[in-house]
Parts: structure tokens; sequence; C-alpha cells
């Protein structure tokens, strides 16, 4: 599913100027490109140390190529379709064909070279965030670096010191660039694939957007009141399940670069958050939740014990995070008896849908026409019926066999007991 | 003060599909109601395992029936009249005669047979939040369970596994019925009476409204800007106050279902968090604080030695959530001097009060009068004149004699000490 | 850099009424004031217990009088002017010529008269946030005292019973007048030197105005939508750069006095959050972290050890919190090509800029005139060129030798190695 783009090799003149090069300026890697929005399956590290992959929601992790010791990774940031879910697509920024960018996964000593070649319409950088390094690798357009301008390709090079979950964001006009989506996880595995082991790992980040029903393009300037609350830029029911074994030990690692806080609620289970874009949050230090509070700005990575069969929601507890984009104007009409009037307006507005009288629980098998490009407020349909949701919501499915009862494409979990450990391909 | 009502038998059809019910159908348990806003005494347990029960602020716990070993709840979801403070009254959502609905509390190990009958207009559910129980009983409409219709009941029976503090709500039109008012805790006390003891215990949930001053219903679609900050769906002064001996150990615990934090603060003393909807936590792990952040979705049980007498405010530190419904649209006038235009004002509208010059302490003590059903901004009246106040605030009134300086009802809280523990009225 | 103004007796007349006052009367303390909004040097304990003073950002700590075993600060409430950055100023209302008020620094054990002199055109009271202390000093106006009347002056006395950081801010009128600024810092430190003891102390609060470009004075009634996010009552490029020697160990106090959380993001470090309100949170209990959520009306001391050299941001991590007034409001032009509606309205608007339509990353080099007394939305210049920032942003700046490479006045941060524990003076 991974295509691949000839690489334009006009950026290359900044690179000496950008960052410190002390390899010889070889040809550009290649830039790898996603073209689906859907959960790809985990990346088998091929060379470089062995580590037990993640699985990004949605999105999916970036090939790429040792040379000399180097991990060399290269990011195109430009303008993307993202499709937020069937039947509604965004004009969005991203990186490598997709908002939000692939997952890096590297290991801890791992020395890392990143090409950043910049295809939008103004100047970008990249902020590794959480990541210790030199601070002229730091990313912030001004501070530590100047910015790269449209067309050019740009160089950041360091060596991961410690094992944690890590995003990317530029650091350049950042307010637009966040809010267009441009982010992505870095995940640096422990050296020891046996250290902080999982079954099942899964990242993905909150993002959200204003987006008018019927356009395709955020608002950028919105600061509080968003119309599409999404994980991965996704909103449910576009947000695949988590599917995972009867027993498994699970992490699922989430950095929320919103403006608000969210509280991501998981049924069933109670879950202890293990680590943070800080590090690994000592054992005796943790707390037992069943909701965690996303702090802006900050990765949670929390573990739990998979020990009970079923379909367990887990969704952000902000009600309004689980709706999307139409009806969030409807008024109260609780109480209100409106039959005469509707029946008024009807003859003047023949799709005229009278909502809300007795609560809005018909919302959720409504079939008022919608403008082209938008999702319905209430929406998604589970075993029993209408789900009435929407935005940051999904599914965690715990099943006993695995390829049992999963209707979307089961495939890349499929990797049979006990190969997660993938094996050392030598010293580099 | 508990009154009771006849159970319509209709509902009683759905009760074989709606859940597991291993015991012979049996006429269903009656289902008190409470008609009152005040706080209730705490329930003695008569049967089942002894504990030492809660106090819900401005609420009550609900009376159960033992049945075969079952413990057996009657909750009925159905349109209510709240007093959120003296003056204002509202049309709301909840059970059993109130919003929010009965504190259920029970015993580590029992097991809970609770019938849910809905006289709403529109169908319902109720999701056991941070209870760990079978799929099928954890009350998410569509997923795991068919929507209970208006007029139908429906049987949740699961067995408590640990203790702990636990909220119920609706996982069906979710955000319109939590708008409205439909919520409440359950409290699972620990096997041994001993375990995590304290001298007072008390459960609030912060909630929010937005009514339109001179209005009864909510606006069930605003997400950001309430008017009502509520606990327990009171605004101060309607929040009775919260009486501790000198010397207590004092257990808060607080729930939010609101769409924001709440830093509710504690004046006087230092706590630290005991507990959250996913377990106790660990001594060692806890935090000094004179603050919570109430995260949403979450519970936190704070905890003290109430060992400094007075009277000590307790409050979400949001300014603007201690503040009731008029008066949030008043413009700025600090440093205007507008007696000219006031008195030309005055002319035409012989009510006006010019508000704001100097600051708006004056509106404290304002006589503007109302429209009727809705409460001043600032209000409330302390032993050394106006407090300011409204919305989420009330006060901790250490004392040395209970029954000394408490102006409402005392009591509830007088049961003498060494009297908490109930005695075991043998196994079941 | 401190000047002095007579003390107006008027308010002397309260203060037998006011609070225990076991001295005799004397004459009041002088009241120091400060004109500058600069950050000012440590103030070295000159009498009383020894400690190793902080640095208060863009602030300063205040002078007291030894009297008879007590230590004496003189606080005056009053309307002040305020510059938060060059190039805007606001009318807002303080303690001794500045918003936030100086800080109150003192030593566990210490017993502090603290005389409060109101200059405002309303009543206020202070209370002492975080602080245990008798109920009748806790400073709610109306619960635990009477308001302190315009012209008058209180006496709050309490003895320093632990070590910690803690706010001062009004409990009257409490919306207002903390939107107009007033707040400040109380720090206690340990009785023994070496207890918690750090290189290098700093502490600041985040606090937020709503003030229309073009005017003075904020709007009080504004409850999610502010327009200046400032620290200390200053925004980026008005925040004073953090210097620390290259090995310090820092401790940075945040309190937060605004409406909402404030994730602060600190880049090149991981810290931990060693201290809250309630006290010192103990070590095994600490997460690490790169990101600190501030709750509302709570404090967090972070500490990390530096050693990294460099320029390192360090702001809050929700985008719009960095950015200043103007431009709130431009739509979203991304995608849009107006270059000939520009044309036309330049016809009509001679300064008008088309902004916005590849980004936004102009506006940091913009030259559209500005009204009168506002600031840029994105601005500030770094060594790489504009860092299209404002608000709460700032640059810890980590150096070898800390005179090199500071462009503002470095003088106040020059106490040599060695000389940061202040001798014991005796007792007291």
């Amino acid at each position: 599913m991974v295509s691949r783009r000839d690489f334009i090799q006009a950026g290359a003149a900044l690179l000496t100027a950008g960052a410190v090069t002390r390899s010889a300026i070889a040809a550009l890697p290649e830039a790898p490109m996603q073209d689906s929005p859907k959960t790809q399956p985990p990346l088998v590290p091929r060379d470089g140390r062995p580590y037990n992959p993640v699985v990004t929601l949605n999105g999916w992790s970036l090939p790429w190529r040792m040379n000399n010791g180097w991990k060399e990774f290269h990011l195109i940031a430009e303008p993307v379709v993202r499709e937020l879910a069937p039947g509604m697509k965004a004009n969005l920024w991203g990186y490598n064909g997709q908002s939000p960018g692939p997952t890096l996964e590297c290991v801890e000593g791992d020395r890392l070279r990143i090409f950043v070649t910049n295809r939008l319409p103004e100047h970008t950088t990249i902020h590794w965030h959480g990541i210790l390094l030199p601070n002229g690798m730091d990313g912030v357009g001004g501070l530590t670096q100047p910015q790269i301008p449209a067309g050019k390709t740009y160089v950041y090079e360091f060596e991961m010191k410690h094992s944690g979950t890590f995003m990317y964001h530029p650091h350049a006009d950042e307010m637009v660039q966040m809010a267009m989506g441009m982010m992505g996880f870095i995940v640096v595995h422990p050296r020891d694939p046996n250290q902080h082991r999982v079954d099942r790992d899964f990242v993905f980040l909150t993002n959200a957007y204003d987006i008018t029903p019927g356009s395709y393009t955020p608002r950028v300037n919105t600061m509080l009141d968003f119309n599409l609350w999404s994980w991965n830029s996704r909103v449910f029911p576009g947000i695949d399940s988590i599917p995972v074994r009867l027993g498994d030990r699970v992490r699922i690692r989430i950095g929320n670069l919103t403006m608000t806080n969210h509280p991501i609620h998981l049924h069933g289970f109670n879950f202890k958050i293990t680590g943070t874009d800080g590090g690994w949050v000592p054992p005796a230090a943790q707390w037992p939740e069943t909701t965690v509070d996303m702090p802006i700005g900050s990765l949670r990575a929390l573990e739990f014990d998979a020990d009970a069969p079923g379909d367990w929601a887990f969704h952000c507890h902000k009600s309004h995070h689980v709706m999307n984009a139409m009806g969030h104007d409807v008024p109260t009409m609780i109480g209100v008896d409106h039959r005469g009037v509707a029946k008024r307006i009807i003859s003047l507005v023949p799709d005229y849908m009278v909502m809300g009288e007795r609560g809005m629980a018909d919302m959720g098998e409504m079939e008022m026409p919608l403008p082209d490009n938008t999702l319905p407020m209430m929406t998604g349909s589970g075993p029993f019926g209408p789900l009435e949701m929407g935005g940051m919501f999904t599914v965690v499915k715990v099943r006993e066999g695995l390829a049992r009862n999963d209707y979307r494409d089961p495939g890349w979990y499929r990797h049979p007991p006990g190969t997660l450990a993938y094996e050392w391909k030598g010293d580099i």
C-alpha cells in the first residue's frame, strides 16, 4: 500500500547550510507516500536494531534506509486530501500524502538523519517534541534555525538518547500549520525489546478542525469552537476499531495537539499511565484510572490487561466531542410541541425535520438531506442499532480469536503469538 | 422524607428480553421517590452487608430490597423539576424525582439487580461508569444493548468486583440527556468497613446548565458557555454547607460530568487524592494539594484532617463558575463616570442601575429587579456581609460541637461518636 | 530601582477593628513601590532568617521590616499602569505600583504581619491561597472578615507553618478584581536553606486579559475568549528570558490565576513537578514530563538540570496563547487567490494587506499599521529571524558563562558561585 514518488533534487542546495552534515552528501532517500487513511500493518524492522513495532490508528509508519550507521527518513511537508470519514474529505496540510504524518519508529541509541522537504506554499520547520537533542536541531524557526523556505529541503540529525513516545510538528506559523493538520509521532523503542514490552501497542493523536459543513478547508483562526474532533484526522465512524486478543497486555499511546484537554474514557477496564513524552512513569507513582485527561502538548501511554471480552467503547468524555459537524446549532425544543409550526414550515421547506422536541435520539436515524461533504452530528451503527455518536469515538474489541467478528481488514494484526520480538540483525 | 409511588407494571414485558434474569420474575421492587432538594440523612443499611454510609450533598441514597441474595434497586428515568436555589427552578430530566438521581450504595461482592424504567419522551440506557462488569451490562445503546424505549423497563445485573466510587448516566442521546441532568453516583463500600475508613464521607457531582434568565429548560446544545455551574444540580446559595467535627478525617468524593475541568479549591487544609473511578490511589503516589483539577468523566476522592475550626470556603477556582446566570453580559464600566448618562437613562427606565463603574462589588447587595426564575450573579450572605458568590461555592464548617452554629437542619449528621460502623447483619 | 512613597495614615483608624493586633500600634511600615516592569535582582535577606531568594519574572520581591519578632509587609491595593510589552500599556489594578503585586518572601516559622491599604474605588480583601492559617485571617470577604472599604487599611497576622509556594489575591468582587490583575506570590523558604535547594529559582503567574486593540482597560466579564495571555502581566516579546548557568539545578514555580489550564512546555529537558501549593511532592510520586498542565488556582514547581546549552523555547502549548491581540479575527484565506480583490480594496484602503492566502507566516514580518496601544499577533525576533510568537512565550537561555550573549540587563543574576546561601543573622 505504500507507493513511492521520485524526489525532486532541487532542495539539495540547502543541505550544507541547513544542518550538520558530516556524512558525504548522498542522493536523498526516497520519500514513501501513503494514499490510504486505513490503519496499516505494523512496519516490521528489516534492518537496524530490532523492536516490537506499533500500530498507528488510521495511519502508518515510515520506512527508512540505513546509511553508514545512520537511519535516514524523508518527510515531505505538503498539502494533502484526507478523508475524515466516508462522506467527508478535507484539504489539509500533512506529510507524505496524509495528515497526520507517518509515525517514525526507531530504537534507543539510533542516530537519525531526517530530510524535510517543504512543498507547502509557505516556510516551515519541524520541532521534535520531547526529544533531548542539540539546540540547533530543536526546530524553532527564528530561534534555533532559519525557516525552511517553500521548495527547499532541510536536514535534522540527532541521536536518540532515551526510549519513549514523542511528537513532531512545525514551530513556524504554528497556529496555522497545526490547525491544518501538520503533526506526527516518533516512537523510540527500548534497546532491549523485552523492556516495557506489551502484546499490542497502538498510537494516535487527538486533533481538531473547524470546517463549515459543505466546505473543505479548516478555518485556521478558530480557537475554542471546533466542529470536528478527530483522532489522527479521522472522526467516528471513520476511526478504525482497536482489536486485541483476550488476555493481551495492551498499550495505547495518545498525544494531544488540539487546543483543549480530552478526557479519554475506556469502558470495561482500569488502566494506568505508564509513560509521558518525558519518559516512563515509575510503577509506584502510577494511578488507577478509567479516564485519562489528556493535557495539550503532552503524551500519555496507557496500559491495561484485556481480560474481559466484548466491544468496549473508548471515547472522549466531553459530550460535544463525540459529535460531528452538522447540527451544532440546533435549538432546544424539549417540551415544545411544534407540530403546528412544523406543518406550516414544511409547506414552505419540504425537507424540514422537527428535531429535538422529545430529545435528539431520533437524529441517530434521521434522513434529513445533508450538504455535500459533511457528516451528521450523530451516526454509526452497532449490533443493536444506531450508536448516536461521532467525533472522538471508537471501540476496543477484545476477542478470544482475533480473526472472529472483525468486519474490517483484519490482516495486519495476525502476527502469530511469539513473533513480536524481531531478531537482532547485527551491529550497526 | 422519602415518599413512595406505585410502580407501573407496564414495563415488565421487556424484562426477559432486556437482561439476564436468572431469578424468577418477581414483582418489581418499589421505586422510592424524593421530592426535596435538601441533603438527606445517611441511609443506614438495614439488610445486606454492613458499611459506613455516605452523605450525598443536596441529595439522597436509594433504598433497596434484598431478593434471594440480590440487592435490587429501581431507578425511574423521568422529567423532574429541580430547585437550583431558592428563587429558581429548572425543568430537568433525572431519576426518582430529582436530578441528579439518588446515590446507589452497596458493598464489594454484592450482586446488584437494577431495574430501570423509562418515563422519558425518548429512549435511554444507563452506563455504569467505572464499574468492571460483563460487556452486555455496559449500557451503551446500540453497541452493547438495544435502547430502552419510552415506557419500558430494563434490568441490569452485575456483581461488584471492587470497592470505589462510580457514576451512572445514559449512553443514549448522550449530550442531550446529560445536559438535562441525568446522572448519579454509585458508591461501593469495602467489604471490611475498617478499610479506607473515614469519619465523614460526602459525595457530589459537578454539572452545568444553560438556562436563559426567566426560562426553565436548559439549552441542550450549549458546549462551552454555560451560565449555571452547579454541584448536584444546585448553585450557591442553594448548596448545603458541609459540616464536620473538629478532628474528623473527612472524605469528599467528586465526579465531573460537565464539559470542562473544575479546579475545586479548599481553604484552610492540604488534602490528598485517595481514590479515582479506577480505584484507590496508593499512598506513595499521592500528592499534597489545595486544589483538585477535576477532569471530566472522572472521579476524585479527596481526604483531609479537619484540624482547624472555622468556616472554610470550598469552591471552583474558575471565577466565572462562582457566579450565577444574571449579569453575564454586563459591560465593563471601570474608569467610566457615567452619572450623566445614567441620569438620562433612569428618566426613561426607572429601574436602571449603574453597575460596575468602580468594580462590581455593589452587585452583592444590588436591588435591581430580576426576571422571574433566575438568580443574581453574586449573592449569598455570611456573618460579615454579602459573600458576592454564586455557582460552585459552599462552606466546609469545622466545629467542635457539631450542633453549634449550623443554621440549616442539623439533624442528619448527629449520629453519636462511634456508631458509624454498622453491625454485621448476618451472611447474605 | 525601588522607589518609596509616603504612607497615608488615614487607614490606621481601622487597625484595631480589622485584626488581632497584639502588638502596640506602631507607625505603619513604609510601602515600597515599583515603577518598572523589568525583572528585578533577587532581594537578599538583610534581617530575619536567611534563605536563598527567588527571582520574580518581570517582577520584584517586597522589602519588609522586622518589628519585635514580626516580619511586617505593607501592600497597597491600587490602580496601576502596566506595560504589557513595549508598545502596549494597560490600566490594571495591582499592588505597590505593579500588576502582579510584589512577591512576599519569608521563612518557615516566620510570623508575618501584613498591612493592606485599599486605594481602589471599591472594597477588597486578600486571601492567602494555600497557607494554613487561622480562619479569621483567610481573607474571604463576608465569610471570615468584613470587606476592607476603599481608603482603609486592614492587618493580617499569621505564622508560616510550612515551606512552599503560595499566592495572594482578593476574595471580594473576585472575578472583577482578578480580571484587573490583582494577584501575587508568597514564597515560604525552608527553615534549613539546604533543604529543597536549587541553584536558580524563578516564579511567575499566568494571567489573561481581554483588551480591545486600541483601548487600555480589560473587559472584566470575559470568561473564555481572552486576547492577551500573559505571564506576570507581560506578553512576548515583553517577557524577560530566563538565564541559567550550564549545569544549574533550576526550579521554576508557576501559578495559574486565569480561567483555563495552560500546558507549559519546556524544550530540551525533562523535568519533574516537585511542589504544589499543598506542599512538596515526594520524589517517588513525581512523573517525568516535558509539559506541565497548569491547573487553575494551583501552583506547580518544576525542576530540571540545565545540562544542555542553548536557547530553549518555554511556552504555553495552546497555540492561540502564544499570540497577541491583533489578528484574532483574520478569516481563513488558504487556497484563495484574492489578488484581484486585494487590488480593488487597496485602491480604496491604501494600507490593506492580503493576509493568510498561503498561511500566515508573512505576518511575522508584516508592516500593516496597528492601532495605537496594541501588539501584533505574531512578533519577536531571534538570531535566525522572526519568531512568529506572542503571549505566553519566552526562552530559557542556558549558558556556560552567564555574562555572555544576554542582550538584556544581566546584572541581577551575576551573584558569584557559592554565595546563594545567605548567612544566618542571629536568632529573631
